[in-house]
């Protein structure tokens, strides 16, 4: 085990009406809050009423930044800011899935910043202060409520990209998992082959974390045994609340205490099929993990082999990844990208863009000719 | 699943020569620190010259008061108190093992506090304040050091009682797995089955919580993976880190969140051996529990079946008590009152004080005709 510094700022609020400790919260953190959200599902819904009610109350003025995309933009994050700044907000309140609260941790170290979030984003400058972030969370998938992890994609660029800092804790993260239950089956089971991605990034990085790896089996236990139940009852209070508190476990840190470092590298593959085809991100990562476990067969056997025992029960690498193709397929989530209907999917762009890019993981780099295997593996 | 909040404040630093940052930790803290420690291992191990050099190195003076008992007495924490008040203290810095933490924890409510700690622990008065803690931790076993519970004894009433409050959780914990290398095998083998017994209590508790009962089988099943090798290889630094990080885990909040509460009625029972005869606490608890499990057989049939089969592969009931049986003994625990070396032990003693003591857990309580079972299985 490698040395660690365990602990996790987040305060999470968990379960049914929770929103009803928001006031209080809230008011702990100032008067003025510069609310962010996405494309105004929240208004149909009454979360937004909710959310302003509970402000009003506490006489907390705001000022509110709609429109943030599925797929977040950099761009977006900068103008939140700009208006943060003219605002004089003392905190950030983030109501959507991940891609709102992880532009709200951008915008919460952005506005004190000044310059573009982008030059932060790409190591040009470095936060040193932030201002405190509430996110109330309406979508169980990438774990963003309670870990200092964002990602954004530069349209001019091309390019999506992780960001971390550890200023970019949610001080407090609302999940009601009633919010969740009008999620449509696709996201759902989208967020759960995040989820479940999320726990193998970590187990795939580097150093021996025994307890580390029996949460990761945990986690994607629970996912597996919740996956197809939910995906046939989506109303269902308490599988909604067991996929998003599964959702939260898988990424914030407690899979990754002792190791080095985790991998990575299928996400950053699956970043490029959202920036080419604009693929939902846990789509991406259902098409990619399989097709990477096949290009790593001979390289981490043993590993392979050890998930496959602990998850399904199963004894070779093919059954491992077999496996876990019929988990993907069993929700619905595609393992092919020629399950989706793109129009002409580019061989030669895909790899032409993974190479510019430099797709790859911290631990197992991906090179041009493992980067041609990988997609013909996925196609 | 119940509505919970997920938090834990304790910033825990864990791995080989984390002492290191002591110092600038304990600068956050203040200037004066009261020390707290046992009977003196400390000063022949060279921890106590470590932790006294980090703090001149930083310019804070201490007093210290020495002599914690291995189950801890409430008149020591009172004295404790009383020259932290002295002294004026700005921090409380115990080292040890779970004793002095948790003295530890109770001088640091009992300062502001005033009155007699044992008021506290009856609940006859409430804390309202502490000051910080600091913990070093020299032993693996009771999961103080990132949690909010302390558990006292109080000679006098022949009492021993667990009290808890938000305020105790440690503002740090240093966990340097080195320090637990010279433990010897007898509370090697108990702080073992002292971690098993707190996920097990999480598990009998009420409430439906896939997940938390998951990790109970994770982290049950590294106690079980690394038990046997760790006997054979005291001096094994990779099987220290992972018991002392597995007892951090079983008691830090992570196998309860979404129950209504734990159960503890074998802690409870197991209290009365060590008020008793002395009983090493963890030795108390591979006594009580398969007791405990025969007299619920009928019970929670379902429940203890599942524990078996996710923990040992078995499927029945009796399977199941065998394989705890196995797994105590095997690591050189007792699971009878009769294997320790205690003249002539008292069953109409036992069962008195049991009885006295109203002994039994929140969810599964205990008649006197319980206590009566209780004690023919493990005498």
């Amino acid at each position: 085990m490698e040395n660690f510094i365990m602990h996790n700022p987040t305060e999470l609020h968990f379960g049914r009406n929770v929103l009803e400790n928001l006031g209080e919260k809230a008011n702990n953190l100032g008067k003025k809050a510069l609310l962010i959200y996405g494309g105004g599902s929240i208004k149909r819904n009454g979360i937004y009423n909710t959310v302003v009610s509970a402000l009003s109350k506490n006489g907390i003025e705001f000022t509110e930044y709609p429109g943030i995309k599925p797929n977040p933009l950099v761009n977006d994050a900068d103008a939140a800011a700009e208006l943060g700044r003219k605002e004089k907000a003392d905190f950030i309140l983030a109501v959507g899935g991940g891609s709102v609260i992880d532009t709200g941790k951008i915008v919460s170290v952005a506005i004190p910043q000044e310059g573009p979030a982008w030059d932060m984003i790409k190591g040009k400058t470095h936060p040193r202060k932030s201002l405190p972030l509430i996110a109330v969370l309406t979508l169980a998938a990438t774990g963003t409520e309670m870990n200092r992890f964002a990602v954004v994609q530069n349209p001019e660029t091309r390019e999506k990209l992780g960001f971390h800092n550890p200023l970019m804790y949610p001080v407090y993260s609302f999940l009601d998992p009633q919010f969740t239950l009008s999620v449509p089956k696709d996201y759902t089971s989208y967020g759960i082959t995040d989820l479940t991605s999320h726990c193998l990034e970590a187990y795939f990085g580097e150093g021996h974390a025994p307890l580390s790896d029996k949460y990761v089996y945990a986690i994607i236990r629970e996912a597996i045994e919740i996956g197809a139940p939910l995906l046939n009852n989506l109303q269902d209070y308490e599988l909604r609340a067991r996929m998003m508190y599964a959702a939260t476990n898988a990424l914030n840190n407690l899979t990754s205490y002792g190791r080095r470092s985790g991998d990575w590298g299928v996400h950053s593959v699956g970043h490029i099929l959202s920036v080419l085809y604009d693929v939902p991100h846990g789509a991406s990562l259902s098409i990619v993990y399989p097709a990477w476990m096949k290009l790593h067969r001979n390289r981490i056997p043993e590993r392979i082999r050890e998930l496959g025992k602990n998850l399904f029960g199963t004894k070779t690498i093919v059954d491992t990844i077999e496996g876990f193709e019929a988990f993907f397929s069993g929700i619905g989530s595609p393992i092919r990208l020629s399950q989706l209907e793109i129009e002409k999917p580019d061989a030669g762009l895909i790899l032409e863009t993974m190479n510019k890019n430099k797709v790859g993981g911290n631990i197992h780099k991906l090179s041009p000719e493992d980067n041609r295997k990988l997609i013909a593996f996925f196609l």
